[in-house]
């Protein structure tokens, strides 16, 4: 996996944020030449594909400052420090859409944004979703709408491009390869 | 599209980079709080799904600095100042494999990671192969290596996450569907 490494021989820390911090590395190519990296540092995420009793994919509606529009999503959300990922799948799911899953499958785990960032996200599929009575509430800062739509309408918002969003777009295909079975 | 905007406040543009930058915004939430956001800025890129006529996937393999491992990924690169994607996507994919296509489709665009990054990522299939004579240099800060394997073995590596992004990820689902047509 370390084919054409690129050794770091400088690097500074520019800016340690309350979720991101940016590195900038001098690096050795295989070639022997120095290039500058600019590196995002992110505690990663999971992201949750909820299907309902009815094959209905639930999607979560929020502001995204980064792209100045809201955007239509599987629920997901950051790794606190020290945190399991399949804690933060169930705690995401509960908070972002109030439902729990009796069947909680891990999916696969990918790279959002090789090129700049670290990021990775830890999918998982939740299946046999129910209501839970008072569910623990989200952070602070996210206003969220909920919205529960059919596999061919999730194709039709990724066509129309209403869902713009990668992970959610994986998950449309995803569910939709599930549920043809 | 702006439901639940968050208004700019106050902003600071902390670094400006050869690729990314990074502002630090205050914003105004729905309920009148206040909260900062680190946002983020790239200048978008392309990736290409490309197919061969015996219905191969076209795969590159390259290091990840931010990840420090190298990736399995579809070709993709970064859209130059001023380029149109489509040209990006030709560009893209005879650089980084030598290939033309005599058909190029649009499939659809999408975020990579809007929880931070405006970065967006434009899709195209490129089908009907050829190779180039004398094809275009890539970066020369590029080093890759070139890969055609079937959508089964993508699957597989996709699975036992020797394919490790999302992007090429979605190419798998997005071939497999397209070629059991």
């Amino acid at each position: 996996m370390n084919k054409y490494e690129e050794k770091t021989i400088s690097g500074e820390t520019l800016y340690k944020g309350k979720i991101i911090s940016l590195r900038v590395e001098e690096v050795e190519l295989p070639d022997g030449n120095l290039v500058k990296r600019e590196l995002i540092k992110h505690p990663g995420a999971v992201a949750i594909i909820p299907i309902t009793a009815d094959g209905k994919l639930v999607l979560v509606e929020q502001y995204r400052k980064a792209l100045e529009r809201s955007l239509i999503e599987i629920p997901a959300g950051k790794i606190d420090p020290g945190e399991a990922p399949e804690v933060t799948a169930v705690r995401e799911l509960e908070e972002e859409t109030g439902y729990g899953a009796k069947e909680f499958t891990y999916i696969q785990s990918f790279a959002t944004s090789p090129g700049f960032a670290n990021e990775i996200i830890h999918l998982y599929l939740a299946q046999d979703l129910f209501e839970i009575e008072n569910p623990a509430a989200g952070d602070e800062d996210e206003f969220i709408d909920l919205m529960e739509v059919t596999v061919e309408e999730a194709e039709e918002m990724v066509k129309s491009g209403k869902i713009f969003d990668a992970k959610t777009a994986f998950a449309v295909l995803y569910a939709k390869n599930l549920l043809s079975k």
